[in-house]
């Protein structure tokens, strides 16, 4: 291989100015990237995050969400910290692993909610911390002053249970009133807890409501549970029976 | 050990402008780099890549590609993130882990072909997706407008086929028109997978071609299936018996 | 998914500057930050640390000090280095792991106490190096010039001792004087080695003192013996009895 | 914990220009950093590097070289990347983990040794290429051309030999007429084979012997072979029985 004519081609940071329209589809990979796809009108949304974990609870109950609201996507999170395999759907095509946010109207607050099929390796503890701050960053500049995050707590005997973490004692007691049981001393794992404490260092107020799960498996009564309880907590009442079909496959 | 006249000296950034002539082989070692060898005239090409991976099938692959169209290598890239052992040669002479791209002239398209003997250490996910990307950098730098990667399915039971994976329906549905099977709800690990989606993204179309492997050893006859569907493809009719003295060794 | 309308967002890196006073609690997360909660009148601090590792004595000694001394949190540091998980408290209200520090006035020197439940993951290198190096920075604005690091040293025979680690000759005369053992040839693992030798490359005196402990389980003697060393070194005789109330839980 | 005053202290990235006098010892952590104890008088010097790795090899080589010539030591560098324990001496000293340079006078060139009790964690692949990088920016400052990099190569069966792989045709061959055994086909890891390879991307000469080594512990007899193959190749004739008294305890 000869060394004549061989020079040097480093690749430069490429910086991009938030909110600047580009129209090539082309962005940096060394953060988190948000990619809005519409700008639905949201008045003082309520956040709601499930990611999958423990028994896919959080996953779970975000898709009966989606499916209840028949909520729209209007926003993608991207990050080079997600794992590095591509999905294929059905028909052949492939993405990129990436959070998804979807927004449903409601009579008092509008509803965004946040799902996905993963969340950063689980060795990349900084990478947990960026892309929980990145979300928030995100559903601030909407305006949104509430989260819920959603996820499961594994148990050794069953015991079915909505636990209840928060930002501040009010609301503990306060979603402890509508029949959840204070998550006294525990610990919460991953994007379920980071973007709930992380969101209390901002003063946006919030809750984590886990489902009690025995297994690593799908748990879709678990998840069923939390959908449930989060409903009734925003007015609705929800009948048996809506799980069967909309709990997501894997 | 003295205190006396001692003083610091804190290694800075080294920032090197992109295409700027280094006369004397020095360059950063924070990124992804690329050096050119020679500037070949290239036209509409095609980019092929060719990584390690599930039974040497995409490497397998791209040096079949290098032997028939006896292609020469313009340039090569490499990353701090690549493993920290050096390779030596016959002759004793040592030289980085590093990917290699080569161009071969056809009738209608240029093609490049890119091998390497190594992708990024398998926990670093971020460094997967920075690598992928420099790729990306350059051959579009290139104009570069189709990629292909090629790569290996692990399979159990014996079953010789070629998968296709693609950046949209239509290009799905032409390549299993030719042949290939969709690879409906799989996934793809590594570069293979991270390049077809981030071609994606920036509105690269593409297409992966993933040979079927029993093994994780080098796996020559599916390499030589995913060569055929390839040459095929680009209106080649390819022989059998070319492979035998021409698969990489290892 | 429509592409219409879509378009990117790039999270920009937030650079807050030093000392700027920010009123919604808003904080960058690449890097440890630190909060302050009130500014105590220190002079001449000596700073005290006591961290989680082997047979928690580090920890253990530093909840003494506090307790003795009925020392005052005022400040926080937090990392995305520590561990991807939160910790809920009795009442169900969750916080991110972090650093705290305390406050006691005594008639010489006013004494700084730094414990936490956590330390930066065990694979993290980089990350316990910045760690230790901005509890320095923090520690020096406050105008300490003598630090003390306290933690455990394993031992497989029941033998019951504090050993000495020191930045000068001087120091480790002088504390084996009041009865430590100089610990000689050995090595200190995590934020109580490292503190100490980053201290020292600061040119500020400091030394480590180190339990003798036979487990990785809570050995609530050897803090004990660690605090009761450091105590009678500040000039302070403790009679045996504090510790069984005062040792932190877990 | 009252958040009445409370407000954020950002540690800022300390910058530090190169070659600025530091008075007071205090140094930036987020890259290797250099600390000159003098400035020896060196002309065209030869810089040897000998780390732990394989039977120790080329540790104990480096030291029987610093021993022979009564180098003296006059830099060392220091790495957020080395382990995060930190080494007490016999007297109860603690210091950083560090690689020490060492230089000692010859009748044509002066000779640059360095050596060091540890290397970057094996997980951290950016960290060696770093480390190394650094070395070659020193050494280079220095007018160093040559470079020589010692170390072990595992083997099965008893047969002491020194392998050379070089970054020239003309300097492999050179060597094997002194007796080195070309090493065809081989692997060289971590800064044994990368410092070698990063000298040649900078066109800086250089070679690697490595002596066979039978086991992971120290390997006094194949440092003992190293040690005097380059000092035959630098004109000096050694005897046996210096090993004895001179290796490296560990």
């Amino acid at each position: 291989m000869s060394n004549i004519n061989s020079f040097f081609f480093i690749f430069g940071k490429r910086i991009l100015v938030s909110n600047i329209l580009s129209m090539d589809g082309w962005f940096a990979l060394d953060k988190p990237y948000l990619r809005k796809l519409s700008d639905p009108p949201l008045e003082n949304p309520i956040f709601v995050q499930g990611l999958p974990g423990f028994g896919n609870v959080g996953r779970i109950a975000a898709h009966l969400l989606i499916k209840f609201f028949d909520a729209k996507p209007f926003a993608e999170l991207y990050s080079p910290t997600f794992p590095d395999y591509v999905a294929i759907n059905l028909k052949g095509i492939c993405h990129l692993p990436r959070y998804e946010f979807f927004y449903a109207p409601m009579e008092k607050n509008n509803l965004i909610i946040m799902t996905g099929e993963i969340q950063p390796s689980f060795d990349d503890v900084v990478a947990h911390y960026t892309v929980c701050d990145s979300v928030l960053d995100f559903v601030e500049t909407l305006g949104c002053k509430f989260i819920v995050t959603m996820g499961g707590v594994p148990i050794t005997e069953d015991k079915t249970q909505v636990y209840i973490a928060a930002t501040s004692p009010r609301l503990a007691t306060e979603f402890m009133e509508k029949g959840a049981v204070i998550y006294s001393k525990g610990r919460i794992v991953g994007g379920t807890g980071l973007t709930l404490a992380l969101a209390k260092e901002r003063k946006i107020d919030g809750i984590s409501l886990l489902g009690t799960t025995m297994g690593f498996k799908a748990d879709k009564g678990a998840g069923f549970l939390v959908f449930k309880f989060l409903m009734k907590a925003l007015g609705k009442e929800i009948k048996e029976g809506l799980v069967e079909n909309n709990a997501p496959e894997e």
